[in-house]
């Protein structure tokens, strides 16, 4: 199924207690379809980027089948640029600089081989621009997945909460689903937050695993207890593009389909976190993701023979 | 298979977000032996109280089928007594208060209709009365749980060593697995406490769930995702209680036993925190414990028919 993934490319500067990097890939978008296309091909991206943008990095995504026809590119501008250090913990980090460039005034085109497309990814980005893809798609896909952050919560809660209510799926860490609901009990704050409009809701707890609700559903899924996480920048959105690449490939929205494609992100997540930047989604096999499924099932299966 | 379960008799006074109460019968050997004695009877209890200790408290233990034979009774001194406040995160918690009284001298007397016990849960104590349980026992159990806590990595790390080399299981939460090992990744610290002895750890994360390691293998039990925490107070106990209370059951300590085990302990636990106290371990059925351990399959089951 035809998949559209809608986020910023960027330059990000990163730096965690095992290293420093200077200018690497990143992005919401970057990361999004990198980790799609081991699902589902083509994937169809909507971003912006500078003239400044790494061209190699777009012949990876061609070569990888993912399309940058609806990637504008303002070769007399610059690309957005992130640069963040990570603390010990890995769970908190703070931004050193922030420089919005081409994101600024980003106007998302779609492009005419984008449009019938069932599978919509919004990435972290301004709620109005977010909301402008889905009206400018000219059929509603049959599922729209969005991606966000407590930075759109502080300055644009309106138009967030009109963007969310258009959305079949959320996506937000547990601090944004206690800010956004005001409850601390991320059980009352999934009804509140469903309550907005998404009939389902993905909370992600980073180390401690993501939860999914639907209705009076829950699911949990942890994230694999790992030696070392190296470099938690992307893994966020490479489970998002992990969970709709695979809901994509079987075109299948069930509450059990779902389940697994929680799965699948934290699987491919898992990969992330491995190396700096997107240095490990490069060059996964089949193989490879399986047995990190595997290694999912083989964490909470228990024979349930009771007493 | 028979249990014997060492730990505090106390009173503690409590303050939730929830309410706060008076003096309430608490303390490890409490929560243990109430959880346990939904698996396993007689539970047989060391301890020491003062004259001023509960006597419904202990009527009701006997109902139970928890022996008390091994509680000392000073009749002229008080029973321990614990003090705390916990925070709106129910994670962190200050301590208001601390009075030793019978603990401070405790000498624990194993009655002859405990020798030959099979099970020996070590719920938190100093770690040489712990080890003192274990040496006063004629022949070494087949299995030796021991729960413990930061306090005493602080003031009594060398005798802690020395019993943990002498247990098969350790409890712990996950800051103490860190401060004990020196190492943030929770699969190296595992890793290092396991080479200190015990050959299975668990690890728990109260909200978070709990880690079961052995040799090369983990497991992950959630924690099940509730509305509310009323008191957070005894679910550690409560679990340590569940899991070896299962395991004395069944009498079977292969870890995918243990897997099982780590499910009723969670699962105990998760009603512990739904009342103040002990409130809600009075009175459970087996089809509520049983209903709840259904719940947590549910909760992380999901079809693993890969693509």
């Amino acid at each position: 199924m035809s998949l559209v993934v809608v986020g910023s490319m960027a330059f990000d500067a990163l730096e965690t207690p095992f290293g420093k990097t200077d200018k690497i890939v990143g992005g919401a978008a970057t990361y999004i379809s990198l980790s799609s296309s081991y699902f589902v091909k083509p994937v169809n991206v909507v971003s912006v980027v500078g003239g400044d943008f790494d061209q190699d990095h777009i012949a990876l995504m061609h070569k990888r089948d993912i399309s940058t026809e609806g990637v504008q590119v303002k070769e007399n501008e610059k690309s957005f640029f992130w640069s963040g250090r990570y603390f010990n913990d890995m769970n908190s980090r703070e931004t050193l600089a922030t420089e919005l460039n081409v994101l600024g005034d980003f106007d998302p085109i779609i492009p005419e081989s984008y449009q019938g497309c069932e599978y919509l990814m919004l990435g972290n980005l301004a709620p109005q621009v977010q909301r402008t893809v889905i009206e400018r798609l000219n059929e509603r896909p049959k599922l729209v997945v969005m991606d966000t952050m407590n930075f759109w919560m502080d300055i644009a809660l309106d138009e967030l909460k009109e963007t969310m209510a258009m959305v079949d799926v959320l996506s937000i860490n547990d601090e944004e689903a206690r800010q956004l609901s005001g409850d601390y009990s991320l059980v009352k704050a999934a009804k509140k937050i469903m309550a907005m409009g998404p009939k389902f809701l993905i909370i992600k707890k980073g180390e401690h695993g993501a939860l999914l609700f639907n209705e009076d559903k829950v699911f949990f899924a942890p994230a694999l207890p790992l030696e070392e996480v190296f470099d938690p920048t992307g893994a966020g959105d490479t489970f998002a593009g992990g969970f709709i690449g695979y809901l994509a490939s079987c075109n299948d929205t069930s509450f059990e389909s779902m389940k697994r494609a929680v799965i699948y992100g934290s699987a491919m997540a898992s990969f992330c976190v491995e190396k700096f930047g997107t240095e490990r989604l490069k060059n996964l096999t089949k193989e490879e993701i399986e047995n990190r499924v595997q290694q999912f099932v083989n964490l909470v299966q228990f024979d349930t023979v009771l007493q």
